[in-house]
């Protein structure tokens, strides 16, 4: 599934580069340096941390590469984006000034906003994007933005080797923190779009987003886990906030009960395919680099689609592999492991599911007009199985 | 301001007795280990922390006592307080186990139920309680029990001493998620009030706390806090809820606006006397424990009223004092900061700054017609400020 050359440097688009990234860290820390210095720390811990979930070792190499293809996703709704990349630097706005640093730091960090394109894209696609279009993207943003602060700590919590302790601990008080104000910032904007129908998506969302986060927890170092059970989770932690994004924008246009339904579905499946090609990428990209995602899910004991296809028909050498590093908790094995996942297929078989999202996901767009929109939607559907990081 | 006898007695309703807390405790732990083995190690934590906050070494030897004063309180609106209890326990429900054990957990040990309480009996001195009273009471509950289980994990975070940081880490995670799942069904009820004014008044009041903990964060470790800094922290991060809760209730009795904003400056400066207290109780109760509490709040570098007022008015070697043991986040010399305390008057100050903000609120509970409810609210703001635990 991997593509090649120019569209393939396209795709770093999904993630800033290290280069952008490091500026960014520098800039913001010199800034947040300046004006709370008590959060010294914290920022550069939060820094740290950012960076390492940010960039995929598989990025390096692709990083001076054009940004055109999402670039020309975005045009269909450039000036609307921008409109919703100014509101969530308003709406970071607090009386205290850590929050207001913190939470800039994160969002600036945060990369391609690619569930708020989704919502203006689908409005647009259905008509036209309001302002209230507009704030409904940035409520998706700060939900999104907050449950990664939050899943943060929780991996963190589950780490039991890599970063030094002293530092997770103290980056997990600003972490928790920050992600409740966006949280709660996101309610609060939302209540100002005044529809009950979207009040209660995003709380049934946000509820099933918490739940499924427990899910992977009690989850954790279970190899018995079922490629039922891992969509369940990827559904509850991912592809839930894909599909109220859509369905939201839907609902804000008016869109019938039907089409606000398929809306979400393309959402749903679409947010399915991302996920299972995130996973999968963990076991790709660059031998030299590759181990460092797997190694962090080993030492969480946690199992994704290629571990546990590996683990349904691996050899039984190949099984006992997986199960004893899961129950150790252990790296050791990593090399093993990694061949032992390109061996028996689990990366072909992981992305021919991908596909297959992929493909419902498409099916959903054919009761859309024709309309620009419409093709930004389904390139963004092409890009979530065909990209490199 | 201590109270004697049979009526100190009483105030045990305050907090679940060490023996009940161990009851439920070893109950809980039962059903959790048998329906989510998964959780059994969270589970432990979990129940170890809450026991340790949930008791303060001031309440051993008032154990035995009975709850008269609070049940004669309850009693005016308990078939309404039963309802409330029922309804949080169905709002448990979860189809994954280990969110619905560790709620049920966090809730059965929680205690007092003290803010739905003061909604319920707000909504009966204003006519009586419905079923969207019911709601929002256990609403109210449930943003109170995410709050502590967040506020928890940052304690944690902060602690340099005291628990193994494996296990602190390891807790954590569902500390976080959790929360998350309360927060997020407190708004999914909310939403089912279709009350706009109420979502709008606890997405800010959600917010505000989320501030005042990221405010306390910044400001630990700095013994130049003021005062009013202090008072603002307090405000923002138990306050702010008491005053919710208040405004809420008379806002679905349909009361008019300047009733509305009379409770909730009842429940503002009912919620600021009750905080002072509870930091005053810590400088108190049996000498031989009572280091307990000050002890965490030096290694988390947490300046409360006592301290702050003897920092202001203490001689240059103790403030010397209380300033090196904050910076160096250490309990070395707490036995001569809780004298210094003792000696600068920093407990009766502290207690006369409750009394204030007690009388504040005394004192708009005027506008309500006399009721046994209106009697209930009077009971239970004396209560804030005459207890020993």
């Amino acid at each position: 599934m991997q593509i090649k050359g120019a569209e393939r440097g396209t795709n770093s688009c999904f993630k800033p580069t290290d280069s952008a990234r490091a500026r960014m860290v520098g800039q913001r820390a010199a800034i947040l340096l300046k004006s709370a210095p008590d959060g010294k720390a914290y920022l550069l811990h939060l820094a740290a941390r950012l960076t390492h979930r940010g960039v995929r070792p598989s990025m390096r190499g692709h990083l001076a590469k054009p940004l055109h293809y999402m670039q020309d996703i975005r045009a269909t709704v450039a000036s609307e984006f921008e409109q919703v990349n100014q509101l969530i630097i308003d709406q970071l706005r607090s009386d205290v000034p850590m929050v207001e640093n913190v939470g800039h730091y994160i969002v600036d960090a945060g990369g391609k906003r690619l569930r708020p394109l989704l919502a203006l894209l689908t409005a647009a696609a259905l008509g036209e994007c309001s302002t209230d279009h507009i704030k409904f993207a940035a409520v998706v943003e700060f939900i999104h933005t907050a449950t990664l602060l939050h899943d943060d700590v929780v991996d963190i919590s589950s780490l039991r080797r890599g970063r030094p302790t002293a530092n997770a601990e103290f980056g997990n008080a600003p972490s928790v923190l920050v992600g409740d104000f966006l949280y709660t910032r996101a309610f609060q904007l939302m209540v100002q779009l005044a529809n009950m129908a979207i009040l209660e998506n995003m709380a049934d969302t946000t509820n099933t987003i918490a739940e499924g986060e427990v899910l992977q927890l009690v989850r954790a170092g279970q190899t018995a886990t079922t490629e039922a059970q891992y969509l369940d989770v990827i559904t509850r932690k991912t592809a839930i906030l894909f599909a109220a994004g859509c369905r939201g924008a839907a609902v804000l246009s008016g869109a019938e009960p039907a089409l606000c339904d398929a809306m979400h579905r393309f959402g749903l499946n679409l947010g399915i395919a991302f996920q299972i090609v995130d996973d999968v990428l963990d076991y790709e990209g660059d031998p030299a680099t590759m181990g460092k995602n797997v190694g962090d899910d080993l030492t969480e004991g946690k199992l994704t689609l290629p571990l546990i296809h590996a683990m349904r028909v691996g050899s039984p050498a190949e099984q006992a592999l997986i199960r004893d590093a899961i129950a150790a908790r252990s790296t050791a094995g990593i090399k093993d492991i990694l061949a032992a996942v390109q061996r028996c297929g689990a990366i072909g078989y992981s992305r021919e599911q991908a596909r297959h999202y992929h493909d419902l996901a498409l099916a959903e767009l054919e009761r859309l007009g024709d309309s620009p929109a419409r093709t930004a939607l389904r390139r963004i559907t092409h890009l979530s199985i065909n990209r490199d990081h």
